[in-house]
């Protein structure tokens, strides 16, 4: 009984040094029923279940890094983590499947590697890819409920186009961002790569950002600004005065988590 | 107050002769924390939630007719439903907003017309046409968990296709369906009009079969079975036999009904 149970006790020391292996996983989630994806004592987030279940596994310490810090409510098909796992008897697959069984449907690990010593999830990424999703007829879809922004006020695509070219290249997102806590980091300043809706028909309008780097609640933000100009609410010319106000109050208000979804993780 | 009431209190006769308009609905539905369609005295039915919603809105008595009787956790994306409505005052887009409201995401009434005196979702239906998805990968996805069956064993497409077409043209299939219960159908020959795998990619495959009608539970025991075919537990062979053996221990066991959606129902 006393060997089953230290089966279960996790060694008290975390991995180093030359008995270390840092890992790199690729996790898709539904963000629904979790207050986001950074670890947080008394809830229940994506990051802190993934450490738990890894704990459990690897029977030590886990410290993830993560490269997109999603909140509450947002999906990920494509978020990426790392951490240090011992090297002695490291089976990834089995990892994978042992994590995949105790965490799915909700979150599922699609894949489990070496990654080079010095590689973090978040300060190795050179771009984030994030789709938004909104359904514009005045019929809902039970099946697009989860991960859709159901709007019945039809929306103007070709201003929404419009409105979107000014976001590309390097600005200051002020305007777009919650403001950083003080001890936090204080430029806002992003390079946005790529911006574009796309019409996938039956009234499902695909919004897809990348970035160099996203400031907390800046795609919602974008995406309600834009919602608003298919509105009407706006003009497709406001949203260059939006940028250079550099003013929390001068955009939108953040379009609902839902909608949102993390979809790929650019590296190298 | 008593004005007011009365707005709520439905008249006692249902909508009869001169005074009765055809309805016919389409209608989507996710079917998760449903106890099928049919309705039902003290459980959650499909059918019965849409019958109060529409008594509440139209305040008489509604009595559905359904082209599908779906089972369980089946959903739908195209269900018809047709019943008869009081013709004085009706407006149809008002009904199926008010019952939106109510219903939504769950059940969404995706299009409401008034349709001939005889119409019937049921009987005047010529043909239904049913989609079940399988994912066959080894890792799950979090977005697929509602409505594909997840089967991680590798599965040979080509067998599976090969076992489909003894299925089309008009048999007997008694060995793929419940026993009617006595006071219900006896004859359990089906003309299947179609029915092919199509591959997805990622893993995820579709099946898509047609018939002028289905017996109770006879897509998820076909798919069971070609599914076992796939897997290398039945040879594609068998098929034919196991139709002709006219037993339900002859096919394999049903799958799961969260891969089910009833997709389109044909008239005239």
């Amino acid at each position: 009984m006393r060997d089953q149970l230290a089966l279960f006790a996790p060694p008290r020391e975390a991995p180093s040094g030359d008995d270390a292996v840092r890992v790199k996983l690729v996790v898709a989630y539904d963000g629904r029923g979790f207050a986001g994806f950074a670890p947080n004592v008394g809830v229940r987030t994506v990051g802190g279940t993934l450490e738990a279940a890894l704990e459990r596994v690897l029977r030590h310490p886990v410290e993830l890094a993560v490269a997109g810090r999603t909140d509450a409510g947002v999906h990920a098909t494509g978020q990426v983590v790392s951490f240090d796992a011992r090297a002695d008897g490291l089976d990834l697959p089995r990892v994978q499947r042992a994590v995949n069984r105790m965490l799915r449907p909700a979150i599922v690990v699609r894949s489990a590697d070496v990654a080079p010593p010095g590689f973090d999830a978040r300060f190795s990424a050179t771009a984030r890819r994030y789709r938004y999703l909104v359904l514009n007829r005045s019929t809902p879809d039970p099946f697009l409920a989860a991960t859709a922004w159901h709007v019945e006020a039809p929306l103007d695509l070709s201003r929404m186009r419009l409105a979107c070219d000014p976001l590309i290249g390097q600005h200051d997102f002020s305007s777009f961002c919650r403001r950083p806590k003080p001890d936090g980091e204080v430029s806002l300043v992003r390079r946005v790569l790529d911006a574009r809706w796309t019409d996938e028909g039956d009234g499902l309008l695909r919004f897809d950002i990348a970035a160099t780097a996203f400031c907390h609640q800046m795609v919602r933000s974008i995406v309600g600004t834009l919602v608003d100009v298919g509105r009407g609410r706006r003009r497709a010319g406001e949203v260059k005065g939006i940028l250079v106000a550099r003013d929390r109050s001068a955009a939108g208000e953040p379009a609902p988590p839902h909608g949102l979804s993390l979809e790929e993780v650019v590296y190298g």
